[in-house]
């Protein structure tokens, strides 16, 4: 038992890891925690050791990017223009989009998983702040609409690799895409890495 | 049995319909033929009689829309400039797009319907010409990733309803934001209804 318990975080982790591919490629009402004991290849009780339910899994395999989400409103928000607050929100959003290719398209496009996060979650009231940091560009429903589009157009199109291309250059392509939908100007003096 | 067959075209469109809405909400892997039964009150022998597995069903589901996008496709394709056939896809698009909020997001977001449209259908490159028409007004990856946001951007963003809004007006503000993102000029002399 002091074993098992010592192994834990690691075996945890993998449930982490397949659970990620399970619900990506058969969406997360498809996928039972049997299937992700199969693919690991231990027993339903071993999954049932680390998550008493699917959504228990589902909330480990989600948290952290929430919490980027949440750290990236928050930090556009503390930005002292709406350009550079929609700015801010856009890029973060695009690199968090770009790097958790999988993840982001289990959270954006799957309703299961949108109705089970809306319940346990204050997503709904996060969702409303990314859109509003983008939306207030443009005055009335045309920005709502605008920040509607880019949101789950970047998601979308981060998550269906359309091209053989550089992460850098697929981020700067979708950054620009974003601005030219809002109507953002780029910043002045960006900085090159 | 000739009451059965007669009654056969009614029942068939009831099971579309509820299958419509419980894929929706569940996801395709998530809704079993089952559910469906249950949901429209008869056994799921009587599913059967019209639809021998649950693909059958996407299929009759999804036909009318993909015909709808392909007659779109080769409309645009026949238009006489980039900007033309872009300006037509995009138009074509956002009006399927709003006119089929639940159906789109099933088709666009589910990934398990996508594969399974992927393997019976030309979908693949159907998508491809749609990219390409959109695509074709910035040369290289800039106007591919352009174009896979505004395609995935349209369909999320009229999928989730963010603003109470006429319909026309919304189809006109998502196919302002198209045009922006990809960089493509408002036609001259548009004709207002």
């Amino acid at each position: 038992m002091v074993t098992e318990v010592s192994k834990a975080p690691d075996s945890r982790q993998r449930f982490i890891d397949v659970a990620v591919r399970l619900f990506t490629q058969h969406s997360f009402a498809g996928t039972s925690l049997q299937m992700i004991a199969d693919e690991v290849g231990v027993t339903k009780a071993a999954v049932y050791h680390h998550f008493r339910t699917r959504e228990d899994l589902l909330n480990a395999v989600l948290a952290p990017l929430l919490e980027r989400i949440r750290t990236i409103v928050e930090e556009a928000e503390a930005q002292r223009s709406v350009s550079a607050r929609a700015e801010y929100m856009l890029s973060g959003y695009v690199d968090l989009a770009v790097r958790n290719r999988d993840l982001m398209s289990v959270l954006a496009a799957d309703t299961g998983v949108i109705d089970m996060l809306r319940s346990q979650h204050d997503l709904g009231e996060l969702v409303d702040r990314q859109v509003k940091l983008l939306a207030d560009v443009s005055p009335g429903p045309a920005g709502i609409i605008s920040a509607a589009v880019v949101l789950s157009g970047i998601v979308g199109a981060a998550g269906k690799l359309l091209v053989v291309i550089d992460e850098e250059d697929l981020k700067e392509h979708l950054v620009q895409t974003g601005r030219r939908a809002l109507g953002l100007r780029a910043p002045r003096a960006p900085k090159s890495a």
